[in-house]
């Protein structure tokens, strides 16, 4: 098998276990493992743990669904923005809420540990905010919501408010926060 | 020294370890060497990491400043609101954001780890959100906010939403999330 390959399983596999265990409840024996990869050969491919967390970061951000999602013109801006969190509420709620979301996960855990991780998480978070924010434009643009406020300071604030819900969902295993998300969100804020 | 004072050490120690480190980031060594005991002492009084974890979050809860300046009622309650967020963003930020909030970095890297802890979460969750509604109601009460969302909802939304803002706050190393946080709060959410 290809070198490339290894390095693949390595990411996904890496991806998966990060998100379920944590960056720091997790060793680089738990990640080859569950790649079925030897674990000597981790060290050929990545300089440390935290280089393949920064990697995953980006991996995470690039190959997300949302972007389909929040680009298809066919529906409305607003049925898009509210199409998107129902989507991310059905995953995790699918899960069982027993993972959440590696960006939240690692800002919680890894900002004040990883320079190089929460640089990634900054860009991702930029990212996705603008992604968001193109929408909150566009309908700003056909007047279904109020140009009161920057679209990106309206994407940003609801980023950062799903990502709590999020937290919240998790602890209660419940997904009432969820609910609460999406009645302020699209009656108190995208209005 | 009697017993009890080395109990309390290894709890006021384990709450900035944690808090810092992380849970999985930090062994019982770390907690006992910042609490300055030995570490055989661990165990005479926690039967594990975990049950210092599930206790630190009850202290965290229960001590926490929030609840005298949420009762001062010599302001009125939509400025005790806005005095409560202000004051966590200055302690936040007089840190430099290097570290976070123990219940949203206990939710991220723990809700799927261990259900002791994640039933103390969402006790201190449900804690500190009912001191907030209690405000929020009284605001409703006054008048200076709508009563059309109940205040336990409006209340959980939003620290979720803080919660959320912390998050990327340290990531950025920067207040921004919390300028925006207050700004959507106080001009959109609690009117």
């Amino acid at each position: 098998m290809p070198r490339h390959n290894v390095r693949q399983q390595i990411i996904d596999a890496g991806l998966k276990v990060l998100i379920e265990k944590g960056f720091n409840g997790s060793g680089v024996q738990d990640i080859t493992a569950a790649a079925g990869v030897p674990k000597g050969s981790f060290y050929n491919h990545f300089e440390s743990k935290e280089a393949l967390g920064a990697e995953i970061v980006d991996v995470y951000g690039r190959d997300n669904p949302r972007r389909a999602l929040l680009g298809d013109t066919s529906l409305p801006p607003l049925q898009r923005l509210q199409a998107h969190f129902e989507r991310l509420n059905a995953n995790f709620t699918a899960a069982d809420f027993g993972r959440g979301c590696l960006l939240g996960n690692f800002s919680a855990e890894l900002s004040g540990q990883s320079d190089l991780i929460r640089e990634r998480l900054a860009s991702l978070y930029l990212n996705w905010s603008s992604d968001l924010a193109a929408v909150v434009a566009e309908a700003q643009g056909d007047g279904s919501i109020s140009t009161k406020a920057p679209a990106l300071d309206l994407a940003s604030f609801l980023l950062d408010a799903y990502e709590g819900a999020l937290l919240r969902a998790r602890v209660e295993k419940s997904g009432r926060a969820f609910d609460r998300f999406m009645t302020v969100a699209f009656d108190q804020i995208l209005v």
